[in-house]
């Protein structure tokens, strides 16, 4: 493993300490060494088990903010990887082990965009800065969320987002996300009145009384979608009631299910529209709601743009815009104001055995982060 | 204890049997060992580990049949009864014990009625027969089916059947079962294709599709019922579907239901009908059909003209005719084209704690008795 690109052995570095969440297995520390070696100052912000870190480059002005984390999904069965997970190797121009694509390579990019800017750059405007994280793949409580509300103590406000998560579908840069659907939960309860199938006149059965507003809420048409997300989807993930017993009618149906929501509705119109339609049907039920993230949308302006015309001056090929998929980190930044995108390296591989990554892709996508530097604060 | 009425003895010395099913307890032996007595061949017909007896008095022409079991339910914790549940008793009038009222107080009331009409018509038109089984309260697989399938292969056939089952409500016979619902049920798997819920688009929710299909089901009509029966009815006793994840859409739906209906559907039409609901709404499914009981109906004619008249003759009171309630051993013995109705004590105490029946109604109980073999024998 010799003569590998400053990217590519960074990654490897990164890749060789077992971080699966919530451990960070020093990985931030290697970060930081090489940040404040070019003049970040660096603050580390471990919030109950979680490891975080704050990094800053330059004294005034707009925040150009790189978000990662450092955590890894843990890899199964070792025996079923072709290589070991936490020793990074190059096979066929491929860099392998976990964390490749999610998003240990970016991160190593990250870090080679930022030290090639600051060399060439080293009074440009505003500023850069990392909010790291090693809890993005677990319960998301001790990371990005505590690490932006500390953000807000100190009036900090980070201007432009570049979210490191791997949103490339077949070649890195060939699609960036620029928002995400939000994500309302609920667990509803039904409540009938239990009796004997033989005295149904005795019982009101909650799975009589619900089919038909279920029905309605499955074919509602909340909204359609808009230039850039998909129309918002009703879906019914869990349906339970009965007693196991054939001849009693249940007291009470348990309903769980969820929305994925575009930026045309909220999640408070959503509430007020499913209980609209429930009592409509007259059902007395209740609801404990679970708004797990908002939807967001940087849509166009300055971030967006600098990542096009990074991706294009790297690989010649027009991005496109996506908020498909599921939740990233983004949702707890986006809301603060912030404008922000993800741009990583090909996703196919993630969570799976045998992660990888075009190891040449990174050298790419430190260069794209590099573009969008110079776009930016140069 | 003394002086007591030969019915009221009789049905002490059953409930001091601990009978519970599929056990006799010698009761068949001690009820056979009265009817030899008066000149009834008796036949005991042991199948499996249920004892089941069959008798006739008389050489030919219609048979009146009296059934009934000598099985009792458990007595659940006995320390919670206020008398031993096998010690009969008479406080206050009241009969006490387990089977007083379900149904040992019946082949009392029936053992003595025979006695005094064949006493006082020793050469009777017709035959009187009696099917006693052990297993009317349990699995009802070894008894009166099984007594009626040997019946049929001795080609002897049932005109006219009296069950002893607790039919009346307040008083003695001011209700009578002339029939029963049938009941129909069915475990229903509806299937779609599982996936995430973030992509529903490449998902089939097997809940969506069924809830509009559920709706038409609970809210159709089956039919109006008609003089004798309420209208059928629908019941969805159980319904579940989903992996316990909130973001999975799962690949089936189960859904468990019940019909009660009246003479006006059979279980074929009922079948047609759901079915053709179901394919009115595209869904896939697979259902499992059990049929544990065909409605039956007997409306009017000698035997029902008999109780009413014996009960008016005993009470003085117009007998309600009924076909509410549960299953009884009557939907075995209709399908062979008896005519069928129940006739027996007070159902307020079956299968609960310090079971009990008014001691005197046995001794009218054995008149009514005693009254229709006069109106169809004598």
């Amino acid at each position: 493993m010799t003569s590998l690109s400053p990217t590519i052995q960074l990654a490897c570095d990164l890749i060789n300490r077992p971080s699966v969440t919530p451990l960070d297995a020093d990985c931030q520390a290697m970060m930081m060494a090489r940040l404040e070696k070019i003049g970040f100052k660096c603050q580390s912000l471990r919030f109950d088990d979680v490891d975080n870190f704050w990094a800053v480059h330059g004294d005034s002005g707009p925040i150009f903010c790189f978000a990662g984390h450092t955590d890894v999904v843990p890899t199964g069965p070792e025996a079923n990887w072709q290589t070991q997970p936490f020793n990074a190797v190059i096979q066929d121009g491929m860099l392998r082990g976990r964390g490749a694509a999610d998003m240990k390579g970016s991160l190593a990019a990250m870090i080679t965009a930022c030290e090639n800017f600051v060399s060439a750059h080293p009074n440009h405007s505003g500023r850069i800065a990392f909010l790291i994280t090693s809890d993005e793949e677990g319960p998301a409580i001790n990371g990005t969320v505590k690490v932006v509300e500390w953000l807000e103590q100190q009036n900090e406000k980070i201007t432009w987002c570049l979210v490191g998560e791997p949103s490339s579908t077949d070649s890195v840069g060939d699609v960036i996300k620029n928002g995400r659907r939000g994500s309302l939960g609920a667990v509803m309860t039904v409540r009938g009145v239990q009796g004997h199938v033989a005295y149904p006149h005795l019982a009101q059965n909650p799975i009589h009384l619900a089919a038909p507003a279920l029905a309605a809420l499955a074919a509602e048409v909340w909204d359609e979608g808009n230039d850039f997300f998909p129309a918002t989807s009703f879906q019914i993930s869990n349906i339970n009631g009965g007693t196991g017993a054939t001849n009693v009618i249940p007291g009470e149906l348990q309903v769980i299910f969820n929305f994925r929501f575009s930026t045309e509705l909220t999640a408070d119109i959503l509430k007020s529209r499913t209980q609209a339609i429930l009592d409509k049907h007259g059902l007395d039920t209740s609801i404990e709601w679970n708004l797990s993230g908002q939807p967001f949308l940087t849509s166009e302006g300055p971030l967006v743009e600098a990542a096009q015309t990074a991706i294009k001056a790297v690989t010649g090929t027009d991005t496109i815009l996506s908020t498909a998929g599921g939740t990233s980190d983004g949702r707890f930044i986006a809301p603060t104001g912030a404008q922000v995108v993800e741009l990583g390296p090909v996703n196919a591989t993630i969570h799976k055995v045998d992660e990888c990554v075009k190891a040449e892709d990174l050298d790419k996508l430190s260069l794209m982060y590099e573009g969008m530097l110079k776009a930016l604060l140069s």
